[in-house]
Parts: C-alpha cells; sequence; structure tokens
C-alpha cells in the first residue's frame, strides 16, 4: 500500500487508517451496527468512500480489522502470583469482555476477517505471558488453557442462550491445572 | 403466519417454505454464497421476492433459518457399544462436519439467526441420546460434554488457522469421562 498512498509508509497511510478506525469505533458507539454505512464512515474519517473501497473491499472487512485491533489486549494478563490466580483472572475478564453486547458484536465481526486464525495467535500470547511466569511447575499447553477456557467462553456467547458460568469456568481451570 | 399465508396452517405455508429452503441448498451448491440474492432464490423457489422478505426480513435470516435446519441431524448417533466408542463416533463426525466448507459456513450463517442459542439444543439433545444407553456407569453431564467436545472444535475452525487434531479430541473426551 505504501508506494499507493505516498512517500512515507507507516507515515501518511498509518494516520488514514487511524482515522478511519477511530470513525468506526465512534459511529458503532452512536449507532446500530446494522446502520453504519462506509458513505458515513467516509465523511467522520475526512477520507473519499473509494479510499475505503480501495483498502478494504467491502464493509465487513473493514469492520472485521478494527474488530481484531480491539481484541488485542491493551495490559499484560493481571499477575495474582499463583498460576491458578492468574488464569481464573484471565479467564474471567474473557468471559466478562466477550459475554457483553460489543464482545458479541466483535466476536462475529472478526470472522469475516481475511485472518481470523490471529484471534488465537493472541490470546495465546497472553497465556504464554502467563504460564512463563511460572517455569518451576507443571504446566498445562496454551493449546490446552485455550480448548478449555476460550472455547467453551465463546461457543456459549457464539450459540447458547445463555454464557458460560463462572463456576463451571473454574472447574475447566482445574481440569487443566491437573492434565 | 397460518392467518397471512391461507387456511391450512402447515399445508401451503409449510410447502412454501420447504421450496425456498431446497432452492436456497441447490444455489449454495452452485455458486459463491455471497453472489446468491433474494430474487434468485424466489425465481427457483416460483416466489415472488416480496415473499421472502415477509416471511423472513432479510437474506442473512433466511440463510440462518436454512442452516439451522440443515444442522439438524437426520440420523441417531453411532451406537458402538460403550459410551467411549459412541463419543468418539459422535465427535469425530462433528470434527469432520464443521471443519468442512459446508460446515463453516453453516456455523457462520446460524450466528445470524434469532434463535443461535438452539445449535447447543440440538447437540445437546444428541448427547443425551449417547449418555442414555448408560444408565448403568457414572456419567458427565452433556454441559461438560459440549464444552470438552462441541466448543474446542467449533472455536477452532472458526477463529483458528488449523482444526482440532483428533488427538486432541480423544484427549478432551478421555477428560470428560474422567470428572
Amino acid at each position: 500500500m505504501a508506494t499507493k498512498e505516498g512517500l512515507r509508509p507507516g507515515g501518511r497511510s498509518a494516520r488514514v487508517q487511524e482515522s478511519i478506525h477511530s470513525a468506526v469505533r465512534a459511529l458503532l458507539e452512536e449507532q446500530e451496527r446494522s446502520t453504519v454505512t462506509v458513505p458515513q464512515i467516509a465523511a467522520r474519517a475526512g477520507v473519499t468512500p473509494s479510499t475505503i473501497y480501495r483498502r478494504w473491499g467491502d464493509l465487513s472487512v473493514l469492520l472485521a480489522d478494527v474488530a481484531l485491533a480491539r481484541m488485542r489486549p491493551d495490559s499484560e494478563p493481571a499477575n495474582t502470583g499463583s498460576l491458578r490466580g492468574d488464569l481464573r483472572a484471565w479467564g474471567e475478564q474473557y468471559l466478562d469482555e466477550m459475554s457483553s453486547e460489543l464482545g458479541r458484536n466483535l466476536l462475529r465481526d472478526v470472522q469475516c476477517s481475511s485472518t481470523p486464525g490471529f484471534c488465537v495467535a493472541i490470546i495465546g500470547a497472553q497465556l504464554q505471558t502467563i504460564l512463563d511466569r511460572y517455569p518451576d511447575q507443571p504446566l498445562p499447553s496454551v493449546d490446552r488453557l485455550i480448548n478449555l477456557i476460550s472455547a467453551p467462553t465463546v461457543f456459549r456467547v457464539l450459540f447458547s442462550a445463555a454464557p458460560l458460568e463462572v463456576e463451571e469456568l473454574h472447574r475447566l481451570i482445574e481440569i487443566a491445572l491437573t492434565h
């Protein structure tokens, strides 16, 4: 994109992307997601609609891009001093975030991304950070933690009438710690 | 709908629904999902587009409805003579189906349904059928089985670059059998 957008890669191009992302975030707070349009986003961001179409192809790809960026946590997982405590703190926050209206929409949008697998990479990096704090004890694999913590949390948000219960989350963490 | 559609509830109305569902299934086999339109479906089903809009509101709701109907299994879970065997057979088939292109699209479409929670009800009924075959042994709950088998399978299809491995599926079933 840099050659198309200007002489300074990461300069104008990055600023345009940021203003479009923040226009999307602002509009999603003000109105129903299904009513947001590309011309609206363009007007808010101060670009032409064709800038958006050229870069993202269509609205669902742009929404997915914004959703992926929002999924990136802005802080390290809480350090409680124990593996069990860290996993519970992380799991409870993840459950809270994903069960919210915003979380549910992010999960749906991300699936339209060209790289939905990036989701697992983000979560995996967070869980690895936790595991790295406890090198002297037997540890579950990151994949196992994803299967036992993230997967039931997200599956219940998307396909069940009720979210995962915190008690079941804790039991699944105990299972992860003993296998 | 019955009063709007005619005098025989489940008569004309049910036939119209079935012809529209089968038009959708046929079109999805012939062309890219993103290119299917309501007028095309209407033409194939021999109804007017307004019949579809009146009943489903928009295309995503109709696709969700067709997806939910396809998720309904057309046979009982295989009976292998053991709980472990039945869960493995069911889990492997579920993994195969959901990891396919068709399965992935069904999972995405179902999320636009007004009752995505119905998904868990369908899966739960299948797993309960298996559990009911073994009344004399300690049994995991249906919810636990969904969390350990369905959730990681679906989560990996939607958010990971690679599907759940069969070996991990088997290990998760062992965990379910011992907790």
